[in-house]
């Protein structure tokens, strides 16, 4: 069987049972037979974003290209990683989506607080579920991270898992360095607003259990932190 | 004594000894007597990057403003970090100084590589020197990032003092957390080019006694990995 031709996984979000076979859509099939310059016979690696890993080979090389599924494997995920974070500077948050991509969160979850709300944009949750399609490409992952749309930290608390660990990325806490990440199961990562938690919002997050972690010795903007436990929670896998 | 006014602690890399007076740089001036609005009598922390920490009080508030040390304390580093890192796509590289500032990482030393190199631009550095300044004052730290030119391997390799741990990002190696951060001395994370090392490379930074460490199950960035590497690191500090 030759090498895939391509340094990036596709992502398909309708990929077909082994033996069918499918039209690209335009961007993977400009990036498959533009930038990879794949030929008919040529394999690629492809998922849909949901845990699916499938071999592809190309049937004709004709834009927009056309592609059999040779095989393909489902997998549950062993872990996964949440993240709620308070509103950044200006300008910050498409990087932490980005890195937090590529570190395999799952979840992205932007929480307004009682001191910090996010703006409201129409094209801001686009512009992120683009980035994390561009990082699971690169990254080869085989599942997307989850764009949420913003709430408030009690509506987040509601639809909180029973099972899932939980961290308050916290200079009190004990140092990250010395906790080991979780092995499986989900983990959540909380990251407050710059000018700090209610009161209310501290005895919500004890209440539902979350355990402080300092991530760094000294100050970290909201977006450093957020990318510090996802850093944290990422080098636990194995 | 009054609370000091600042939120973040001024930059005076010409810090005098208690009981002196000195007046304030233009950009420690603008931020302490416009954006902070601080009056006579106000006091506010100062570092001099170098493991000095002062408290001053402000004896005259009409620009540049005049300070007088208060009391002053120097220390020594518990803990080092160097990163050594190839270049990263085009745009990349200065929030990575920020943030590796952010972290507390002592050195940030570009690497060149067999199979890529930094660009050469007078700009970039004293561009990455005043991003590492603005890190120092937000994360109210004492030790300000060094900030070095590219070099190729073996001259780093040269100058690499002798008890310094050593690791290289390598999806091969034993996953990061289930490894503990060193709680003092010096240590070195490696991040090599996206097209990878060259076999000299590899056995030169083998050789040296660096140990393969993984930061993520899945592939990452250039400066992705140095950020993941830095995050690891910090997450020791008490």
């Amino acid at each position: 069987m030759p090498a895939e031709v391509a340094p990036c996984v596709l992502y398909l979000p309708e990929l077909p049972e082994p033996g069918a076979s499918l039209l690209l859509p335009a961007e993977e099939s400009h990036y498959l037979l533009r930038v990879v310059r794949a030929r008919v016979g040529d394999r690629a690696t492809a998922t849909d974003g949901r845990g699916a890993l499938a071999t592809l080979v190309l049937l004709e090389d004709r834009p927009p290209g056309r592609a059999r599924v040779e095989s393909l494997e489902r997998t549950a995920p062993a872990r996964g990683a949440q993240v709620w974070c308070g509103p950044p500077a200006p300008g910050r948050s498409d990087w932490v989506v980005e890195k937090l991509a590529e570190f395999g969160v799952g979840v992205w979850q932007p929480l307004d607080w009682a001191r910090a709300s996010w703006s409201r944009g129409g094209a801001r949750s686009g512009r992120w579920r683009r980035l994390a399609v561009a990082a699971l490409r690169q990254s080869r992952r085989r599942f997307l991270l989850e764009v949420r749309e913003p709430v408030a930290l009690g509506e987040a608390l509601e639809g909180l898992s029973a099972g899932a660990a939980r961290w308050l990325a916290d200079p009190a806490g004990a140092a990250a360095g010395g906790v080991a990440p979780p092995a499986e199961g989900v983990a959540i990562g909380v990251v407050g607003p710059a000018p700090g938690l209610s009161p209310e919002e501290s005895r919500a997050l004890e209440r539902a259990g979350f355990v402080p972690l300092r991530l760094a010795d000294g100050v970290l903007r909201t977006e450093t932190a957020a990318l510090a436990w996802a850093a944290w929670w990422a080098a636990g896998g194995a």
